[in-house]
This record gives C-alpha cells, sequence and structure tokens, in this order.
C-alpha cells in the first residue's frame, strides 16, 4: 500500500567512479571489509541507540537499476559499457553483520560490518551511513528526552519541522524505538505502527466566534479524547476558565473524567502551577495538562525540577532534528580486504587528526555483563577468529593508557553483531518495532546510571584484545617507519 | 522514471480530528485563509532564501486517499463515516499565493497565503510547513556558504550525514538554488539536474599496495578526472609527493593539466599553503586544491582571511543538516476567515509570547525597490484591497516604533506573491532549477550589502500599511479589553 520509491541512485558519485575503476582495473571481485562506526556520542551523553536498520534491509533487497539510470550513467560520460553493462545485473552478494536497533552502542564500535566484492560493498556506503547516522541520532536524542521525563508521556510533534519527509517519518519511528510514546504523523501509524495522536491547533480556536464555542464544540464532537489548547489568548484569564466551562458543561454530565488542557506558550512553570490549582478547586484533579513549545531533555528536566504540573510533553523541531547536535558522524572505512589466496589483510588509515585513526581488522564485538547485576561493565573489541571464554576471569586494559588494567570474573560475554545477509541472502528476523523499543528499554536499564547520566558521563570502556591492540600499533609503527 | 509516493497521509492528525470537527459542525466548507511565515532569520542572518515551492505543488496534484488510508483511519476509531465518504472525493480546490523560489525573504513575510475551504487549507499545513521550513533553510545556508566562498566553488557532500533520503536529495535541490555548484549525490543530478560530481574515497588508496599505485590506477582510468585524495596517511609527506609524481608519469606525457588533489584533514590553512608551494614547483601551478571536513561559512571566511590556498571547497554535515541553526521556524496561522456572506474577517492570535502575535488579514506583500540603484529599500504589507501608486511618494513607518518614519520617493513596487492555484488549478509555470539560481542569484544581487553581512545585519523593513496597522491595533486592543 506505500509506494517504495527505488533509491540505488541515492548514492555518492565517487561510488560509482571507484567501482567502475575496480571494474577497470581487476579488483572489483576483490573481498573487502568496511566497518561502519561513530566517534563521539550527541550531545557529549554517555551513549547511543543504534536504530536504521531495518531500512537498510529495505534497501538492499530493492537494489537494482533501470534502463532509465543506466542511460542517465551513460550520458555523463565517464563510465564504461562493459561496467554499465555489469551495473544492469547488480545485486548484492556480500556478508552484513549488525548490532540489532535499540542497542546502546559506543563510540568506535562496529555498528555494522561488510563483507563483500569491492564494487558492492563501496557502492552501498552512502545510503548505510545516511540511515543508520539519521535513525541513531534521533533514537539517542528520544532516549535522553524520555529519561529527562521520568515517566511522563512524551509526543512527537516534529514534521512540520523535519527535514523532509524521511526525516518526518523515520525521525518518528525512531523516536519511538529511543523511548517517545507517540506521534503526530498519521502516516507514521499507518506504516510503522507508532501510535498517532492529536486534537487541536489554534486554528480551531479561531474559527468559532468565541473560545468556549471552540471549546465546547469540540468536547461535544470528542467527548473521550478532550484535549483543548488553551493559550490562544490568554491562558489563566480565558483558555482555562472557558475549558472548565465547556468540561462542565459537556463532559461532567456524561461523567466523562478524562481529559486534558494543553500550553503551546508562555512560562510553563508559572502557568502549569496554577493551572492545577485552578483544575483541581474546579473538580477536574484528573484532568492532565500537557506542555508543548520548543522543548528538549534539558528544558525538560529544569521544568520537573522547578516543579512544574506536566503530566506530558510534546515535543517538535528539538527532536525530529535533535537540534542541539544534528549530526550523528558515523563513518565507514575499510578495515580488511582478502588477497587472491583469500587471507584476510587488516587495513589502517592513519590520519593527521589522531581520532581519525580507524582500528584495523574483521572484528568481533563482545558486551561483557556482570552475572549478578546483569550490568554491563566493558565491551570488548576482537580479531575475528578470537573466542572469550566467559568462565574464566579476563583482563581488560585501555587501549589508550594501557596501563589502566581491570579484571573481570563472574561475567557473561555476548556478541554484539547479528548475522543480516550470508551470501546475499537476508538471514535475519526483523523484530517488530514493539519488541525493538522493549529491547531498548531492557538496554537502558542494563547500563550504570554513570553511563546514562547527562552531565560527565562515564567513559564506558571498548577496550580492545591484546592481539587486535597489537596489530592495529604494529601497522601505525609500520607506518611512521615507510614515511 | 522515478516512482513517486503519495504523502497525503503525512500530516498530523489533529488535521484530521479538526477536519472530522469541522464537517460535523457545518464548518468544514467555510472559506479560510492561512498565512505561512517565519520569526526569525537562521544563524542571525539578515535574511532568508525561500524554498519549497515546486515540491508543494507535487503535493498538491498528488492529494487523495486511498482506500487502505480510509481503512487506516476508519480503525481509529475516532471519525464519523460521512467524513470518511468525504476523504475518499478529497482534492485541493481553493487558491493559493506564493513568493518564488529563490526569492530573498524577510521574518514576518507571508512566503505563502492558502485560500480554501475550512478542512482543505487546515489539512494541507504540515506537509507545506515542512518542505518551505527544509529547503528554506537549505537554500539559506547555501547562500551564506557561497558569500563566504567569495567566488570558490562548493560542492555539497552531505547525503550520509543528511537526516534521511529526503534530505539528501532536496537538501541538495535547496543548496544548488542557494548558490552551491554541484552535489555528491547521484540521484539529485538525475532528478533535478543538479551536476553530480565525485572522485575516490580514502578507500581507493587503501585497496592498492601503494598509495602512488592508487593514484597512478586512478590517473589513468580518468586521465580528465584526476582529483586525488591525498591525506589517506601524510599530506606533505606522501599524498602530494605520489600525486605529483603520478600527475608526471601519467597526465603529463598527455600534455593534461586539468587535476587536482583533495585534503580531508589537518590545518587547512598551514597544509594548503605547503601543497600549494610543492604543486607550483613541481610544475602544477594549474592544479587545483579542494578542502572537505566539517567546513561551514564561519570557517571558510576564516580560511580566506588566514590566506588558506583553496580553489574548492566540499561541505557536508553543515550544509547539509544546516548544523548551526538547524529548524527553520516558519509556522501556518490563520489570517482571516469568511463569514456567511463572504465578507473577509479578519482573525489575530494574541500570545503571552510578544513575538507569537500574529498579523491579521488577508494581505499583498509589495517589495520597494529604488528605481536607481535597483536596490530593496524596505517590503510593505498591506490589507487584500489596497494598492501602492509607486509613481507618489511613500511614507513607511516601523510597525514597533511608530516615530521612526521615512519617505520613499522614485521607487518601483513589486508584488512578491505570485498566483499559484486557482480554484484548485495550478496557474503557476514552474521555472527550472537554473532559472531559480539564477533568480536567486539576482535576489542576492539586489539587497544592499548591510542585509547580506553575517554579523549584525541591517534590520531589514517590512513595514505595515497604515490601514493594516490599524486593523491589527484595534484588535489587539479589543482582545484586551475583552478579557
Amino acid at each position: 500500500m506505500n509506494v517504495k520509491r527505488n533509491l540505488t541512485m541515492l548514492c555518492d558519485y565517487y561510488e560509482l567512479t571507484m567501482g567502475n575503476g575496480y571494474f577497470k582495473c581487476g579488483l572489483g571481485d576483490r573481498i573487502v571489509y568496511f566497518d561502519v562506526f561513530y566517534r563521539d556520542n550527541p550531545d557529549n551523553g554517555g551513549y547511543a541507540i543504534a536504530a536504521g536498520l531495518e531500512q537498510i534491509i529495505e534497501y538492499i533487497e530493492d537494489l537494482h537499476f533501470t534502463e532509465e539510470d543506466i542511460e542517465f550513467l551513460r550520458s555523463k560520460n565517464c563510465f564504461c559499457e562493459e561496467f554499465l553493462d555489469y551495473l544492469r545485473a547488480f545485486k548484492f552478494t556480500g556478508d552484513i553483520w549488525a548490532i540489532p536497533e535499540g542497542t546502546v552502542v559506543f563510540p568506535g564500535e562496529p555498528l555494522m560490518t561488510v563483507k563483500a566484492p569491492a564494487i558492492e560493498a563501496q557502492f552501498i556506503e552512502t545510503y548505510i551511513l545516511m540511515m543508520i547516522n539519521h535513525q541513531s541520532l534521533i533514537a539517542t536524542k528520544a532516549s535522553r528526552l524520555t529519561r529527562a521525563a521520568k515517566g511522563r508521556a512524551i509526543s512527537e510533534f516534529g514534521s512540520r519541522r523535519a527535514q523532509g519527509a524521511d526525516a518526518a517519518m523515520l525521525g518518528a519511528r525512531a523516536a519511538y524505538i529511543g523511548g517517545v510514546g507517540s506521534t503526530a504523523c498519521t502516516i507514521v501509524d499507518r506504516d510503522h505502527g507508532v501510535p498517532s495522536t492529536g486534537t487541536m491547533a489554534h486554528s480551531w480556536v479561531q474559527m468559532f466566534d468565541t473560545e468556549y464555542d471552540a471549546f465546547k464544540t469540540y468536547c461535544e464532537i470528542y467527548p473521550n479524547n478532550a484535549t483543548l489548547l488553551v493559550d490562544t489568548f490568554n491562558v489563566l484569564e480565558s483558555g482555562v476558565p472557558n475549558a472548565i466551562k465547556a468540561f462542565n458543561e459537556v463532559l461532567v454530565p456524561k461523567g466523562i473524567k478524562k481529559c486534558a488542557v494543553r500550553i503551546d506558550s508562555g512560562d510553563v512553570t508559572y502557568l502549569t502551577k496554577k493551572v492545577r490549582k485552578m483544575l483541581d478547586e474546579a473538580g477536574f484533579p484528573e484532568c492532565k495538562i500537557v506542555i508543548s513549545n520548543s522543548l528538549d531533555e534539558y528544558i525538560i528536566r529544569e521544568l520537573i525540577r522547578q516543579g512544574a504540573e506536566v503530566d506530558a510533553f510534546g515535543v517538535g523541531e528539538r527532536l525530529i532534528t535533535a537540534k542541539s547536535d544534528p549530526v550523528f558522524g558515523g563513518v565507514y572505512k575499510v578495515c580488511a580486504i582478502e588477497d587472491e589466496n583469500g587471507n584476510i589483510i587488516p587495513k589502517i588509515k592513519i590520519s593527521e587528526n589522531v581520532g581519525k585513526i580507524t582500528t584495523p581488522h574483521f572484528k568481533k564485538l563482545y558486551r561483557l555483563r556482570d552475572r549478578e547485576t546483569g550490568k554491563a561493565e566493558a565491551d570488548l573489541l576482537c580479531v575475528y577468529d578470537e573466542e572469550v571464554d566467559d568462565t574464566q576471569p579476563i583482563e581488560l586494559f585501555d587501549p589508550q593508557h594501557t596501563w589502566k588494567r581491570k579484571t573481570l570474573t563472574n561475567f557473561k560475554a555476548e556478541l554484539l553483531q547479528k548475522k543480516i545477509y550470508e551470501d546475499g541472502k537476508l538471514v535475519y528476523k526483523l523484530p517488530t518495532i514493539h519488541e525493538i523499543r522493549r529491547h531498548c528499554e531492557e538496554e537502558i536499564e542494563g547500563m550504570w546510571d554513570e553511563v546514562r547520566r547527562f552531565n560527565n558521563p562515564h567513559n564506558y570502556y571498548v577496550d580492545l584484545s591484546q592481539k587486535l591492540w597489537d596489530i592495529k600499533h604494529d601497522m601505525i609503527a609500520e607506518h611512521r617507519k615507510i614515511k
């Protein structure tokens, strides 16, 4: 029912010039390994939430070039006919491992690893990064908002300020994964099952001769869903008195106690305390107070600290664009290449910016959890052929300051990446969005408070095995010697 | 060739609850007037660039509910059957006026005015705002970047960090409108005619045994488009010497002088000065230096001020997300309603936040340009039935500080909004994207430098006619009296 666009051509042009180049110089079939990882948590937070995998799978399943695409590429006078022929039959034939959506992740971890012939692996870079970067950004922001709201409901209100239709739709999906409870965007309910909600805009109030008429009419039409927007003229002198009058007139005779008012401007702490008192005194202690208007996790935390009487928050632009830090900087880097004999040769990128040096090799990622508390203690990156034996103590060390060491006992080791594709075939059963959201809740539950806090969170350790550390440091030394 | 999704259901749920409400209480056919306007220029700049109209037209042309949509809406147990029936035949039947894409605009101006039956006018709110907000945001950012680069080329590199596919595609479209010259995103070339370009990633270099092999192979395959990425290992000690060697080996024998190097990390000013010297001394004065890596208009301005030797910039995440100010706060507000006799009744929204008070009435927007210089002097909002006579002097006054007055003589008055829809029929001939881009260039040219500068720009005046000012102030006084 939802027509899908084909987004094969949503690629960076250099993926095609490189593809044509590999094709011409005989490297097209060379098996390469790429990692997706990011370098810093958004908003200086202690963690991020992985998201976007489902849409990457949709993209890969639908990967193909049409004749019109080939024709367009030919018109660029850049690609040889044999390569254009090759693109006619192009599909993904490799393997993909990924950390499931909703999982808590940390900088430097391979959220996804692609093993495929060079042209294929390179080609899917842009779309994979775009999906992971966008949805992980919004899911992480939503997780922060959810924690700030301390159990109060949050609804996603941001479509009108989203950076395009996909930002609105997949942003709302990601927000739900991160803990937001509903969305104002109808299509997200239809296509992703995120509950959509909504009542009235200021224009509803302005359509009637008086604010009271507007409220009364709304209560009559929606007696079971009467959330009245009370700030079109004046919250305390007009909006709330008219709302109370309409509730008394329409809802009370029907015995309905469920109702709400929404405030979209003004000083929230001051107004909500006054409004709560007015509603309580008028006999509507069950009437909820909903707040919107440029909220984010910092403002929500502060409102609650000040004792604002808020039952639910509508969060718009600052969630849907992750306004305070709107870029999730995931990158896609070669970590290994197979030689002609199938030996896996680790690859590294050295950089003048130390933070941009990559961790080489085809890797495995373990999360080590304390068996008693269930809390995550550290993550461990190993070479693909290593196994962590969680029946034995393990010594971990800080990859920067190697004298910082710690021995874990009584822990459980879990591989974080799951196999998604094998030889181009989807081998992963996609969870529902509700399962993903529950998984995210459990993941957050499994982290120590020190990792979850907003300010100066504990730096969760993503350590390297001794073997991987040695390989990385030998490669850096080797490169410095050559130059 | 590009399958279009139908995005009718990309609406805020409250547009449907209000629609059902208007339908039930007999207000559904009432003619209403909505304005789209914004309150502050992004990045504290002096202006914005309007964009997004073409996609709004595509949306309106394709507006319809499928049976599956109706079925979904029925399942929400919120809408009456008669309203669902009405939605089956839903289409837009009203009038729309809009400021053409690429035009310089200012806070408080109606970028678009919709006149339509209440249900229709309310329903299209979310999509219209989303398109104008997103594309105006990116076009404005691109205009700022273009001005900072002082004639040097800028290419849009941001798809991988875009907030979803539409953000990548329409963001690149908007960037081109605002002055950026090309994009890395292939599909934007196919669908919108924005030139796509690209050469190599670090992975190309890593695929070969040596950096030199990688460069030489690339030059052999693309002798006329050899932009070599020189920072995989070390720019000055490895990248540039290897590039020079490859140019000498492959390009020089062919007599090709056009070539380039790209640097994606490190201290740009330091490196480019050194690299320029190395290239010149090696006999490649025509070799261009391209810079990428987290650039924005502030960094570009500073690099140029420091004498960095840069010929072209690749700008990614900070353009495609407008990182420093990622929300264009356009709103959609009722400004008038017709009564049963077709009289246009102005409407106002009063707010505790003074900045949120709207300018009522169905309006006209004039831009007043000096006939001698061609520069814009002020914009003037009038009531729909007023005419500005530009053969006579006109006295303008500041709507906040009414004692500030100025008389314009020898000016030309131009209506900024064009008619787009009449009785639901498209009556506007869409310009090509290249025409829009040229219009934007001319628009910027037509503004005084004081408006265009980055820091503390001159506050361009958007004045109200005496008649409109009187109506607005009478309405505010009336509301304050009632309460």
